[in-house]
Order: structure tokens, then sequence, then C-alpha cells
């Protein structure tokens, strides 16, 4: 719900946060209200205010019971379409400890979703008087930018399908900047499956923005998918190269490591040779889950690296800080509990402190004193023309009843386009321009000019003449 | 619970309602405790009394966050004994936006209800100290009735099976209110399903208080009952006379419309002829789905209006707004939601200031300086004799094991009776006096001196004989 | 979480109790963090703390709605692997009531563990920083202790399987305190199933320690089983004697009743004669439900006592309070339920005062200035050898992939050992000392000088020599 004109919260200067974490909070008659802000993506914050969100949680971090003064009176609304008690008790926690009321609806998917209501239709709803932001867990891909769109009231993706966590990253992100006080120029081990898990890419990503280096040591067949390393050399100029990671002991036994950074090659060359570059010691292991069910045999789970005492007694690994997102199976050992090394337990702990920041900021409540990102990609219906968007678990197929397609523009030329909810990149296609009833082949010179808002897709020319498009 | 005799609250006269819509708490002990209310059928209330909730609700939305101080440490208790996440959620925001805290049980039917518990023992424990007020969602007819007379604090509503859903009717009406000024003398269409939805039946009756006008434009086969026409006319003064909808095109094209108004006949000569009065223009179109779950063969549905922008442009509906209780199916194009006159939305996001008020009301917060309704037609259990309820989906039969059948009075003479419960009319029986051990037929002259409290029910002569009742 | 140093809140000495229930806070900085207390069976509390209790529960049921000031900014999440609806909102009305927050996990068995995460990393995370307050439900036996072992703030058992109910019992021992003024000496009838309900054996227990008098009254074939009768006797010096309760008419009628009492043998000979000592009046009758599916046939449990208005009408149970768990079904008759006896929905309301106290001396928000109990029964973790636990529903059976066996020493010669979890007695077995790796029977002589520490336990002596112990 928009506050009213008079609305008597106003954000907080970051630069306010006095020492013991507390903000001071001045209602004030006849200040505007807060600009809509939504986080679907990490990408929806720059980098300076993610740093100042950091900042801000470190500041809460010190007495988590001292900030009931920052929201009340507002209420956040648990949307959760799967079930996920940990994310969602992170969330209300964090909300009830800035002093707001929360709304739960942990199984969508029982009540109105089974009534065959649209998602936009229930977040419309939920965002017209009910709360005053919405968080959304969802199996579909894109669901959360889908609901962003619908919605009165800021928006958190709280996981929507294998798309985007950002809550997630952030927080893992957070642990590393409190353990390490940076994270540029950290060396972080990535281990296990980091082919299946999302989360993890965007966790890589997230590292590329801060200038970390990756080191990856994927289990066996598990590498990091090509898409990905494609978009870390293209978008973040991370230079991918091979890596002995001997002195990592069994951790990297399995399979080559590679080691990814944003330094130069020349820059490395001292440090390379036949072998690639020689990785002494690392900052942290983030240990992952084995998508279990990507596996075709059982075997192919058993031999999966199990990270313990010994694994991490090696030298390489002394001042590394072990990571996990958790809920964990096998693969990391509980023997690992007391090792001082052990993160594990205070990452989780450090989500709620993340996302009491992220709401504040989210709610208005304080003031980031930040520039936020680029404008973001623009979002562009598309009035006619078949759905392109070939992920059968993305929102505009799951709810294809309600929603139109869109697409954001990658390229010009040749021009590449992306589905604007699950951001999957379309197949070739035939570019349809309504202004003049006319598809030409995306190579068209002519592209340079074309406005995104003119243009429809098709798949194949049956589809444009049908709608009354004549080639050209 | 009763509050104390030095509760620290008391209730805020209405008049005292500052222009922001806040209210002033002046807490004082020894104010003695509020009187205990229900909302449990819209009839619980007067039209003064809503009139008063409307304005309370009014005030209340121009700030919906700044209302927290009137209901700290009340407690209110979502009892659901079926699904309603979006009912549910209404009624905890407005708590919330009071004030006050939240009990959540939503899946009640799958907890105390598996463990045999009657539903009178369940109210008792939690309006035993638990909760300060309860909102009880229920599939059996007359559910809160029977709640409302175990419990210790004020009940609501929140739908009890086919029976009735007063807070839906009380937020239909308050958004046609705020929209118009008034109620009393404005066209209202009802399209759709007429038959079958007894919340649109709850809302025919709201709008005759009110003294506005239905037009009735159903689906074909799906009429209005006779029996709530008869109703209209005898309890209501309401005159259905044919009506002439060809301006409203497409909407009113499938069957003849039904004009109902509080007006004499003589007055509406003027506008009548042979193709009975004719509707020029109307105020709102209240669109209803179809009970899908009643309809015999699927191609009736497909049959089924669909309202849109193309139904909407026809003159005789320029000025109407479109209202619909949501979630909608297809009857309800996604094509209005950008028209100005689509109000659904805001009709669904008006429930929290409605339900605010009703809850502040409810729980002594706020005094709305009006007269309560007439006294509630009397509840006479029948200590002996068969159940003659003859609803099957009545909680008097789904809890027969606890429940003891109860009537009340409709008329002496013949002596009809009703379900205290449910409020289904009895069928023709026979009536035992206990004192005098003997059984009449309902149309003894002596019915008019009848103590109800002294009758019992008989469906046929040997139950009487059965329990030694003699015949007279 | 351990609150901060600079914690704004400290514990209130009881003796602040002001005349209205109303409790002083006055934060000051610097106070020393509350020292962590669960509260997993009732012997973690002493008697003079239990009766401190009690008075803080009667201030706060003066008018439940005045301490909304004692735990703002506190959250308390509900585990419930189980559903238990009643349990569940009475912990957290009195949470709300004491102005705190509530999370709510109403369906544990559903999301986390179904993921396959151990109770131990759930409670780690969960008291990591979400809550300052664990309430959890648990199928398992000994589950609250291994959830304390784990817990970072204070949890509260709310039933684990079969093995302790504890505020449960508090709950009932308040009722009767708040009715008679006091307990010792009492006359309490426990009637029905005494055989099977676990929650009776601690009631029973309670009572004993109160110095209360227990009159058995089974149905027949359920009477107290041996073990409790023979821990009643060695732990808490009750002697059980024959009883004649003819004076308790039809409710005595079935079997022999037991009286069992603190008095010795020789106070009670005036009054015991060849039928046993003769009960009169009582002050209490606990009427308990049938654990049916325990019954092998359904006529017993149709000829299991009911007791109602007529069984309660004779002269010794003229001044009887009458108590009931609640949820009933046929054993306690509704026709009781005006009878100004009748405590069970009182004894239900009186759940949430108390649930406040034992809330808030755990949070460390008031000082019972009372003693603890003597220190905790030791809890010794067997590093090595078979977990002898024989409850196939202890949590070190049903997380045997997590949980180390442990035990607690009974007695030293012969040793004598239960399981630190269920607390179930281990079968005869063999003892092993690591230090010297040799292993003996438990009747060793030498049993008197051995270190807990240093024990380990065999059922059969192969076992040991696996693991390389020698025979001595």
């Amino acid at each position: 719900m928009a506050p009213a004109p008079d609305s008597p919260q106003r954000s907080v200067p970051l630069s306010a946060l006095a020492p013991d974490g507390a903000l001071p909070v001045e209602p004030r008659r006849g200040d505007p209200p807060p600009a809509l802000r939504h986080l679907v993506s990490i990408d929806d914050l720059s980098v300076p205010q993610i740093e100042a969100l950091f900042r801000l949680a470190r500041g809460f971090s010190e007495d988590l019971r001292r900030h009931a003064h920052l929201c009340p009176g507002l209420i956040s609304a648990s949307l959760f379409y799967e079930p996920s008690t940990r994310t969602r008790l992170s969330f209300e926690s964090a909300m009830l400890r800035l002093g707001g009321g929360v709304l739960t609806a942990a199984d969508m998917q029982a009540s109105s979703a089974k009534k065959g209501e649209s998602l936009a239709d229930t977040v419309r709803v939920v965002s017209g008087a009910y709360a005053d932001l919405i968080v959304l867990r969802h199996p579909s891909e894109g669901a959360a930018r889908l609901a962003a769109r619908a919605s009165s009231v800021p928006v958190i993706n709280a996981g929507d399908g294998a798309h985007e966590h950002p809550t997630q990253t952030l927080c893992d992100l957070y642990t590393l900047w409190i353990e390490k006080g940076h994270l540029d120029g950290l060396d972080v081990v990535l281990a296990g499956d980091l082919r299946y898990s999302r989360t993890i890419h965007s966790f890589i990503f997230a590292l590329a923005r801060f200038r970390a280096n990756v080191v990856c040591v994927p289990h066996q067949g598990l590498e990091l998918p090509d898409y990905v390393v494609k978009r870390l050399r293209e978008e973040y100029g991370m230079e991918p190269i091979r890596a002995d990671a001997s002195r990592l002991g069994e951790l990297a036994r399995e399979s080559d490591a590679a080691y990814i950074t944003p330094q130069k090659p020349h820059q490395l060359s001292l440090f390379t040779d036949a072998s690639g570059l020689k990785v002494e010691r690392v900052d942290a292991v983030y240990m992952t889950r084995p998508q279990t069910e990507r596996f075709a045999k059982l075997e192919d789970t058993r031999r999966y690296l199990k990270l313990g005492k010994q694994q991490m007694a090696v030298d390489g690994l002394k001042e590394a800080v072990v990571m996990h997102p958790l809920p964990r199976r096998d693969e990391l050992s509980e023997d690992l509990d007391s090792d001082p090394r052990s993160l594990y337990f205070k990452q989780a702990a450090r989500g709620v402190p993340m996302r009491m920041a992220i709401l504040a900021h989210l709610l208005g409540r304080v003031d980031l004193g930040a520039p936020g990102p680029a404008a973001e990609p623009g979002f562009y219906s598309l009035p006619e023309g078949p759905n392109l968007c070939a992920n059968p678990n993305c929102i505009s197929r799951t709810e294809d009843r309600h929603v139109r397609p869109a697409f954001r523009l990658l390229a010009r030329l040749p021009l590449r386009a992306a589905c604007a909810f699950c951001e999957r990149e379309f197949a070739p296609l035939w570019v349809g321009l309504r202004s003049e009833r006319r598809y030409l082949a995306p190579e068209a010179l002519r592209a340079r000019r074309w406005e995104p808002e003119d243009l429809v897709f098709f798949a194949q020319e049956s589809e444009a003449h049908e709608l009354g498009y004549a080639s050209s």
C-alpha cells in the first residue's frame, strides 16, 4: 500500500546510525512516500548499496533486540507457494525484530492457487492494503519479476524456482565481509556440484562484482556450465585459468581446478606455469550439496566429496573459513562443527540482521545514501505473437493463461533477446515490426534503429503470416 | 476472556474521531467491561451502526498505519476449519494494524477437530484466555451461531458453509458507499449466477435494507430463487417488476431482467409499459462467479457471460462501477483491469479498514454512538424430541453428538419455526407442550398463547407417543 | 541468541510484583546476560521455584492484558513436529500477552525434517538469531533434551513423545493450588487409565513432590504400573496402601482403590482396617481419557467410566473439583459443564498465565528469588560402543545417524544407568573402562571408583572384543 502523503514515517540516513546500531526515527508529516523498490535479483542493488547494507546489518547485529522502533505499524506478508520454513522464519524474525507485523501464508499452493487465481491477482490484493511488503517464494522461474510488476508494495524474491534467491547470496557475501573485512581479492573455493545449483551461480556472479577470485573444485562431471563462464568473461571481465590446487589436498583431489580472476593474464604470468596457477592458500571454502535428483546412479553421490576435519587439515586451508547454505547432508561432516573455522551456523544466524537491513531499506525506513544500479534492463510486453521462452518452468508458461510474454534486449546486431521473466535467452527467431506489419531476420541491418516497443517475435514465418505480417 | 473490572481500556466515542482518522485512547480504571457482541449475521448490526462503521473505516483508510494504539494487548484468533487465505489475511492484517496480536490456526480440521473435539469445546478453551476475539471459518451452516453461544469473547463469522459471510457483504456495501456517497436509490446490477451463491443473497438483502434498487440479470436458469424474492417482498417491502434492460447490451442479452425496488407500483407506472420498466443507466455492476460444481454440463459454463471492455462499452453502463468478490475466473476479463470503473481490487483492499472498524467495535475500543438492532430473534433449545432441521450440512447435524437442536419462532398462526443455527425453516410438524405432555397440530388456535420455552417438535405422532405425549 | 552484554533488558525481582500484577521493567545497560535455562522436565524446577511461578501466574491472571512491557523485542519460535493446536496457541498467546513476537512452524515434519535435516541442526539455526526461546513439540522421546543441548536459547518441552509434557503438569498443579490455596495434604483422585498415560505419571510424581495424597481408582486392567509405584516409594517415600473408596460411589465401583501417601504407616493405623484406609471425602477428581489405541476390543472402552452429574452426586465428592486435560471424549459428560465444581475449562484457561510466568522466567525477565534444583543428573556421551537404549521411539534411535548415545548414572553398585535422552533404564550390560581398554560386569566392586566419563557399555562381550576391550 503506498503510504498516505502525510505518512508519519520517514527514512533515516544511514549516517545517523548510532554506535549501538539503533536508528533514531523522527516522524514528520508531509514527507514524500518512499519510491517503490523491489529485490528480485541481486542486480537490483548497486555495489555501494550492498556495502551500505552490510554496514547497516553489522549495526543491527550488535543487539538484535534494539530496533523495534524502526517498522512499527508496518506489515510484511510471507507468500510461500512451496514450503521453506528456514527462509520464511528468517524473514519473519527480521520483520518482528524491526517492530513490524507479519502475515503468514506458508501453504499458498493449497489455497488461493488451488482456486485457480493468478499470481498477479493474488499480489494485487495482498499489496492493496493487507501488507506493506511481500516476501515471495514460488516454484516457477520469473515469478518474482511478475509479482513485482503487479505489486503496489516492495516485493522480495525468496526464491523463484531455479532462477534467483538474492537474499541468500547477500547473506553469504555478508558473512565473508564480516569475517575478512573486505571481498575484493579474496580467494574463495567453490566445491562440489557447480553445475546444477543456480544459487551457486548467483554467488559466483556476486563474487565477480566484488572482484574476488573464485577457485572452482567441482565434483567430476559437475563443472561450471559454459554459459556461466561465458557470462563471467563477457560481463565481468573475469579470466578463467587452469590451476594447480594440490595444496588443497583431498578437497581438490578429484578434478582439475579452475581459477577465475579479474586480474589480467600478464599479472598472473609470474604465478603460472604448465600446471597452471598454483593455489597456495585460500580464504574460504564454500561447500555445496549435490543436487541428488540430477544423479543417474546413486553410487555417484556416494562418491561425492565429504568435507570434514581430515580434509581441512592441509596447510592451504589453514585459514579458510568453511561455509555451507544448509541444510546439509553427508557432504559436510559433523566433526567440523566444533572447528573455529566453521561458519555455516553463523552464516545462517547472520541472515537475520542482513534481512533486517534489506527490509528497512525496501520499506524506506533507512536511507543508504548510495546510488542505485543503472536503470534495469527494459521490460517489453509482446502484445501479439507466440511465447518464445523455451523454459517450461517459466512463469510465462506455468501461468500462460494470464501472462503476456515479455522480453528484454540483450544485443541489437544481431538482435538477441531474453525472456523478461526467467531471463533465458530466446532461440533464433523472426522479428516483426508492428508499425509496418512486416517481419525480417534478426540480422537485418535496420535492427539498429528498431524501437523495442514496436517489436514482436516469431519462431517461424507461418506465425507471422497468420497475424498478417508480410515478409520484406 | 472477559476483561478484568479494572481493565485499562475503554471505548472511544466515534465523535472523537480525529480528522486524520486516529482515535485517541484514554485508559481509565474502573470502566465497566464492554458488553459481549458478536457478528454472526449482518442482521446483528443496525443500519445506523453499519453507517457508523463506514465512517470509522473511512477514517482508518486515510492512513492504515496510524491506529496501532487502539488494540495493544488484545489478541484475535483465526480458527479456520477450511482454508481461505484471503479472508484470513484480511482479518489478521486489520488486527495487526490496530496494534493487536494474532493467533493463527489455519488448518483446524487437521488438528483438534481430528481428535473429535466439539466446536463448542474448542471455542470455550480458546475464548477462555487465549484470545480476546475469535474469527471463525467453518464448513457447516450455523457453526458461527453455535460458537457465539459457547464463547466468552466476541465471535466473527468469516463464513459458515453456504450460510452467511457478513464481513464480505459489509465490505461490498462499504465500497459502494465510498464511491457513491450513499446507498439508497442506487441502481445495482447483479449479474450471472443469482441462484446458488448465498453471499449474493446476503448482499441483496443488505441492499434492500439500505433502500437500493436491484437489477437482476441472471444467467439463464440461474435466476433468483423464489424464497429470496418472497423474503424481499415480505420482510423488506420490495417490489419485483419486469424490466427492459436492452440499454445494458450484451450484459443483459440472455434473459429477462427483473427490477426489484422499494418504490410502490404507482410510483413506477410512469416508467413502465408492456416491456416493463426501462433501465436507462445503472450505478454498479456486481459480477458473480458461476458455482461451477452445480453445472450438469460443462458447456453451460462455457456459455457463461464474460464481462469485459466490450460489454462495458454501452451507454447504460457508462457510469457503472464494476465489482466482483474475487477470486475471478473467466467471467471477468483482465482487459477491464485498467478501466477506471473497475473497483474489484479496491473492493478487496477496503476489506482491511472495514474489518479494522468491525474489530475495534466488537472489542469495545470504539463507541459507535448508534443503537443496536432490535432484540435478535429468540434462540430456544429443544430439551427433547428429534432434530427437525432438514439441512444435512447444518452444524446441528454435523455435530449432532454434541449439539441439542434449537429453533427460532417465525410466526405463531400457523406456527412456523426455523433451525436456530442454519435458519432453514422446519417442515410441517407436530407441536408438543412439555408442561402438559400433550401435542397438537401447529394450526391449533391456542398457538397464540404458547410459550416458546414450553415447546418441542415432532415430525410424526409416533415420536410424540414414544416420549409420552398424548394427542389432544 | 545470547543477548549482547549491553542488553537493555534485565530481570525483575518477583518481590517487585505490583498489586495489579504488573512488573516494572527498568532497562539498564551493563547487566550480565541471564543464565541459560531450559524446561525439559518438571524436575528442572525446584519446589520453591514452582511456587514462585504460581504466585507470578496469579499476578498475571489479574489482567492478562497489562504485561506487554515484559518481553518487547523478544521472539519465541514454535517448532512443532506433530500438530497440537491447543498447546501451540496457549504458548503463543502467552508470548503475545508478554509483548513478545512469535514465529510459527506448525508443520515441521513436512518441511526441514523432510529435507533430512537433523533436529540438532534445525535448533542450532533457529536459536542462532531467529528466536530468543524455542517451544518444541516432537514425537520422539528425549527430543527436547537433545534440543536443549544443541540450543543457544532456552528450550521448552511442549511434549516429546510419551516422555514428558512439563507445562501441562504445571498448569494442572497451578489450577489445584489456585482452588485450594495449597497442595500438601490434598486428597486427589486419579480415575480411569492410569497405566498408559505418561502425563498422568508426571502429574503423580509432581503431586508426590508437593506431599499430596493420591487416590488411584483405575479402570480395571489399567492400574498404575509397578515401576511408577516403585519410584514413588524409592524417590518420594510414598506409601501405597489398600483403600476403601465406597464413599466415592460409582466412580470407584470397578476396582480396588489405592491410597498413596507420604504419611508413615503408624500415622495411618487409626484410619485403616481390614478393608484398608477409608476414603471419606476428596478434594479433586482428575479424570483421564482412555488411551483407546491400547484397547484390544472396543467393548472395553464402552465399559469405560463416564463421569457425570450422577457420579458426582455422592457425599464423598461434594467438595471435589473436577479436572480433565481436554480434549474430552465420552468419559466426561457435558452435563457437568454447568456444575460449579467443574474446572476443566478454567484449567485450560489458566495455561496462559502459567505459561506467561514460565516464559518470563526462562527469558530472564523475572527473578523468582528461589534456588534452582540440585544439579541435574549428569549427561555422559558414549564416544564408542552400541546404543543400549531399548526404546525404539527414543530420539537416539529415530535420529541415530546424528545422535551419539548418552547415559546418566542411576546407581553405582550394582551399576545402573539410563538413556540420557528418554531416561529409560538400560538392560543388564557389560561395562568398559576406556582408559584401561578392559571390560567388567556391572557388579564389579570397583564400580564405586569408576569415573562416568571413562565408561562405555556393551550388550554382549563380542561388542567389547571388536573394539579391542579385554575381559578382566
